[in-house]
């Protein structure tokens, strides 16, 4: 069993829980950049901007922590160029929280060919084949120089299909590398979060948790799910290892972004959450609205000239209709995709508002079932009290 | 000879002439959707949206008149859509001035197989190869459906290398359409304009001057250049035209968007012209600067932290450095098409309104030409005294 280390200060980042209904949490996360009221959707801006969206509107719709990917801006444009521009934040000139990924789930998920042991995992670049190597110092050392307010630590993500005995091994590993990562870590301005893995095995995730929990990170992800899982077991898994993470510390979910699925994870006590797909929709020319999904590229909204969310307070819906919306996704204009983008961010960054408050007022569940029924038209599963 | 139509009311849009330096003129536009300082850099919203912006920024850059494809509109979504969402200030949203084209310059340009006639221009669609006629009569109702501020007449803009037999017989089918267009168009709150064609020929200028001022249009384009023509070729005919021009009536010039090319054009008189190339450019990561073009895709700005340009007072060089551009150029972000299409259209409209205040001072032409030798770094010809 390893010594969690002695904190001498406060840690860079931390939370604060302003209230609770059942499992769900309504605090606030206090960061370097500042704080963020939880539970919060952090737009991912893969590459260093959120697709066509500006940092004013970023802060406009809401925008807590903005998530970069490491993997793609260790190649494009480098990690050395971001440390010389300032970090992230100079670089891009957006000045509220960041969080950065390790960089291993695209390593995972992206390369053909991949080496994985003990020492690290060796890929080739998917954008021009060349060879690399992430360690855990490594992967390390390149979010110190990106600068996010909060990194993560590397870790093994195993397919949906891996065996019990993979997920055993490599949840073992996850935290060895985890405790090679922290003791690399030194960026006082820089939180590195722990992620607990296990996949599926209820006793795989809680020996995970305890590796990891000991090793006193300031925070914590479940990592692992979202990977081809059917929504129960993602829910499930979830709910077992959620309310077993320290209380006071933030709790991230990686790889949620559909409304329901959004307050499904808050009804299990996340805090923050990501996932491209707001983003991606958009450039498909999906939007979304309290009654589900559209499509604009549907032929009944070239003559609608109403916004695309009656409810909803963003630049877009109150300055453009379906119509000419529509219009510029078929026509693949940029400003469609930019317009379309911003709705679908604000959308979701204002179901996280609404949720925080009817956790505030305790009758988040309750809601949430309403809210829930209405998007699908009544035929989405439950928002369960956790 | 045909007779002036009486004018019973004053005509929608018009200009006033405050000051004059040769034959440059700085004036003020009028126009049913607000007023705008002229000479006027108009940006080219080709199907109902300047590429990437959206109407804030375009407020925000001063953009004055927007304009707008009648082609492409009239084919996507359809002029009928734009009537019905309230022309294409309901449609898009912009609320300042418009203009639309006739449609004639894409009909000739783009269509592979047209055939013109005394009645007008059948072609095939280049979005489908179906086939359609533009009359006079069409493309007067169809820019009335569109509902600018100005519209105007269907004009032949022949090929740079037709007969001067080719030109002459040409101009005079453009005066009979111009006055067939004059006759169809019947919106009080839209101001046509006629187009005077003749090609490099002074007395076919001449001529065409004659033919479409005597129908008493509230303003005049000088068509027909910038259609592959030298650039002495282009400024020697419009030197030859628009001086002859009604002194108290706006003047456009079709299709220049360099910015040594709209000193050159404002010198020799014109108040309002559009083009593509800032938009065109941005696309392709290439970036105007008071000391020439630059392309962002160079390898020496992936670490320059620097803005675009140093005196330039737009967003993107407020608040973005050549490094972060460049690489959203290179990864073909969104975000950086926009930023620098933001900059590029900035930096024409602010050259405009500098334009003004020298035309004001009376020392346009020793500025232009000291702004030229900056911008092209001492390489190009002079912005000669008209
Ligand atoms: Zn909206
Ligand atoms: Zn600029």
């Amino acid at each position: 069993m390893k010594t969690p280390a002695q904190p001498t200060v406060e840690p860079p980042v931390g939370i604060s829980i302003e209230g609770r209904d059942g499992e769900a949490r309504a605090g606030t996360l206090r960061t370097p950049h500042g704080s963020v009221p939880t539970p919060t959707f952090m737009p991912v801006g893969t590459k260093g901007t959120v697709k066509g969206l500006d940092r004013g509107e970023l802060r406009e719709i809401g925008a807590g922590v903005v998530l970069g990917n490491t993997y793609h801006l260790y190649f494009r444009p480098g990690a050395q160029i971001v440390r010389e521009a300032g970090g992230l934040h100079g670089f891009t000139g957006w000045d509220g929280p960041m969080l950065t990924d390790s960089g291993g789930y695209q390593v995972f998920s992206l390369a053909k060919t991949r080496e994985i042991g003990e020492r690290g995992v060796r890929f080739a670049s998917v954008y021009d084949g060349s060879k690399h190597e992430f360690t855990p110092e490594r992967a390390t050392r390149v979010q110190e120089d990106l600068g996010a307010d909060i990194a993560m630590v590397l870790d093994e993500c195993p397919p949906a299909n891996a065996s019990r005995e993979y997920h055993a091994a490599s949840l073992e590993r996850t935290a060895r590398w985890a405790e090679r990562c922290r003791e690399t870590h030194g960026r006082s301005d820089q939180a590195l979060f722990g992620i607990v893995q296990g996949g599926l095995f209820p006793d795989l995730r809680k020996r995970s948790l305890r590796l990891t929990t000991e090793l006193d990170f300031p925070g914590y992800a479940v990592g692992g799910l979202s990977v081809g899982e059917s929504r129960e077991e993602m829910l499930g898994t979830l709910g077992l290892t959620a309310p077993l993470l320290p209380p006071e510390k933030p709790r991230y979910f990686m790889g949620i972004g559909d409304p329901v699925g959004i307050l499904e994870v808050i009804g299990l006590g996340v805090d923050m959450f990501d996932c491209v797909l707001p983003t991606r929709l958009a450039r498909h020319g999906s939007a979304l609205t309290v009654n589900g999904r559209v499509n604009l590229r549907n032929a009944r909204f070239r003559r609608d000239f109403g916004p695309i969310d009656e409810e909803c307070d963003c630049r877009t819906c109150a300055g453009y209709s379906r119509a000419y919306l529509a219009h510029l996704v078929r026509e693949d204009e940029l400003l469609g995709h930019r317009l379309v983008t911003l709705h679908n961010v604000r959308f979701v960054t204002k179901l996280c508002e609404e949720a925080r408050r009817h956790i505030l007022d305790r009758d988040f569940y309750g809601w949430a079932g309403w809210w829930t029924e209405r998007y699908t038209g009544g035929s989405a599963g439950k928002v369960e009290k956790g």
